[in-house]
């Protein structure tokens, strides 16, 4: 799965910038700001870990004080900042109050973003002394964009970006979003890194509502490796830079947005699947016939995060009985002589036994970059999708010696 | 980590039997037979998968059906007789009814067990054919202790026994039990297969109390990789041979005997975990300092399930970050600034940081056989183990052509 072009136009009113600060030791880019010209409408959700993150906590208290009027966000990587006491912070405050210095609004405007590794005190004079790089440079052009979707780069192999335009009472629209992510996903109410801007024009609290109802159906149905990040955030800036007419509940151009922004979202999130760490290819689990959407989204969630499942397909085998059991244990209560399992379309496995395929038309099959599996539960009118993707060798080797 | 010797002593009253019956392609033991020369007080733990295989359902009717007076199991290994419909429930009753025909007893007094692969149909004939050389064969000698445990193996790598003696009422009671499992290993309120047996005399209802609780703290504490099986059994037969006093709740005698079972129970958990699909280590979790006995068993579950925490394990990273973000995605509620983390007996994480270690000679500890995690919540008094093994490359290449 190759990433789409980046977007040749993007949402007005927005600048970005990257550079590398020497948090990454290769001096590849790890520092990345994206400025909106105009205070923007601000929404985002955070990862339900438990642990948070310093910047985790600081962009939650800032959306809060800003009343959800946001300028700016600095985004490093290589460094989490997580589990680094008060040092860490302060850390997180020392940058957004240097970036609202250079941009002349209050700190409060202003998110921090980091990733990386956890528990390592975070160089903050590294971040401060590169700063004016990236408050200076900033440009609306796709090659400052692209640039910046390098700089929050962990684990990833390749950048991840989508777009989408939609029509608001007849002007367009654009909204542009990135995102990075290859490990620790499994994104719970929240999700990974992922920025986004529009240059709608939208409220902060429908913008919030609109955000989290994406996030649900994208962002938090994939998993890499079910393990949740500490830092998992998403964010959506609204400039309004479009001169479009303001985006109101329950209207057309409401339904035309959340449209736009839930692709823009889904985009992203298989974006993250197809990168994980280790992966050679998506798994899209469907399952229907569910009772409710909850136990539908179970069963998916369940055999996205089964190793026996991941493992079965880094092989391209066939292995309809690890799904089954996976589903199983989910949980949820059904009758397995009623379910039905297709796997790449083939059905295998209907009233409680195998039915005959060939198997070497299946591990072919099995064997492409995208393989969809349907699981039909035949109780309800319930479904739910997961996204996820095969568990490697190679996941192993990379994790092994992750700080070392 | 090495077996243990098998048991000189084995307990009074039983035969053992294996042989090979062509289930598996390599000619290897795949059929044993455990019979008891009375009828013995039986007591069992089963899956809690809502997908259950054939001989699984028939265990249950069968323990019911005799009111818990059992003679004898018959397992099978390289193919788990699950969702292979109503021919599969037909082949486990086929197989009890033989064996029954063979002891003269009823088929309900028969236990029968599978383990193997999922979703292939069990060629019963080669079962029935082979019966007579397990009824006619079996002896109590630890020789055919040993072929049994070896006939009920799959992907494990050596086979897992265990013995403990106690007193009652100035008599020596023996308990044996072996067991299976390196995959598939998540048990639920069940386990994988174990069988146990002793010659101490015990009505099946305090049998079946007694090891519920030892099952909990043992078969239900350790993870291989979060995958319930669709087969896990674990049965005790107690046929009173050793002729000591009967067995009453709440004596010292009793009290003997539940830490004896429990002791040998322990045993075969932790040689499960340490013979892991791939496992290079054991890793003891403890969490200490918790509200309630639950909480702390969910967040040392979800520790040891974490896929990154066990691949850090496989490098011998002292990866205490992710360790503190599994906890943290637990659904536990602590306070993270007062948690503190130690690995191989260093302290690594206190007050919401990094404490100061030497990263070399933590790496050398992290590579020893067992290592102990202790993660101390700090909320409370409630403390619970859980057991889990590195997650290496090998597990993939297992996993990934498991069926082919």
């Amino acid at each position: 799965m190759r990433p789409p072009h980046p977007p040749a136009a993007l949402p007005r009113g927005f600048r970005f910038a990257a550079t590398a600060c020497g948090l990454k030791k290769t001096g590849a880019l790890d520092l990345g700001m994206l400025v909106s010209d105009m205070p923007a409408s601000a929404a985002a959700v955070f990862t339900t870990n438990r642990v948070q993150a310093a910047p985790v906590l600081l962009c939650r208290e800032h959306l809060r004080a800003s009343k959800g009027r946001m300028r700016a966000l600095v985004v490093n990587s290589g460094n989490a900042n997580c589990a680094t006491g008060a040092e860490g912070t302060g850390a997180s405050r020392a940058t957004a109050a240097r970036a609202a210095g250079a941009l002349r609004c209050a700190p409060e405007q202003v998110f921090v973003c980091s990733t990386g590794v956890i528990g390592v005190p975070l160089p903050v004079e590294k971040i401060l002394r590169a700063m004016p790089r990236v408050t200076r440079a900033g440009r609306g052009s796709t090659r400052s964009f692209t640039e910046f979707a390098h700089a929050i780069l962990t684990t990833d192999t390749r950048p991840k970006w989508a777009a989408a335009n939609c029509r608001i009472g007849g002007k367009s629209v654009r909204i542009a979003g990135c995102a990075k992510g290859a490990g620790m996903i499994h994104p719970q109410m929240a999700t990974m890194l992922a920025f986004i801007s529009t240059d709608a024009a939208i409220a902060p609290g429908l913008l919030q509502r609109t955000l989290t109802a994406a996030a649900k159906q994208t962002f938090n149905a994939i998993s890499v490796d079910g393990d949740t990040s500490t830092n998992d955030t998403a964010i959506v800036l609204a400039n309004g830079a479009a001169s479009a007419r303001r985006i109101q509940a329950g209207t057309a151009g409401h339904r035309a947005f959340a449209a736009a922004l839930e692709k823009v979202c889904r985009s992203l999130a298989l974006q993250i699947v197809a990168d994980g760490e280790g992966a050679q290819r998506v798994i899209e689990i469907e399952v229907r016939g569910a009772s409710s959407e909850s136990a539908a989204r179970r069963v998916a969630a369940t055999i996205a995060t089964s190793p026996l499942v991941k493992t079965a397909f880094a092989g391209g085998d066939p292995n309809w009985g690890r799904i089954l059991a996976a589903a199983g244990r989910s949980g949820v209560a059904f009758d397995p002589d009623r379910a039905v399992i297709e796997m790449a379309c083939m059905p295998v496995y209907r009233e409680g036994r195998a039915l005959p395929f060939d198997e070497r038309a299946a591990h072919r099959r099995l064997l492409a970059d995208s393989v969809p599996i349907l699981v039909d539960l035949q109780q309800g009118a319930a479904a739910a999708r997961a996204w996820t993707c095969d568990f490697t060798a190679e996941y192993v080797r990379i994790n092994a010696s992750y700080r070392t």
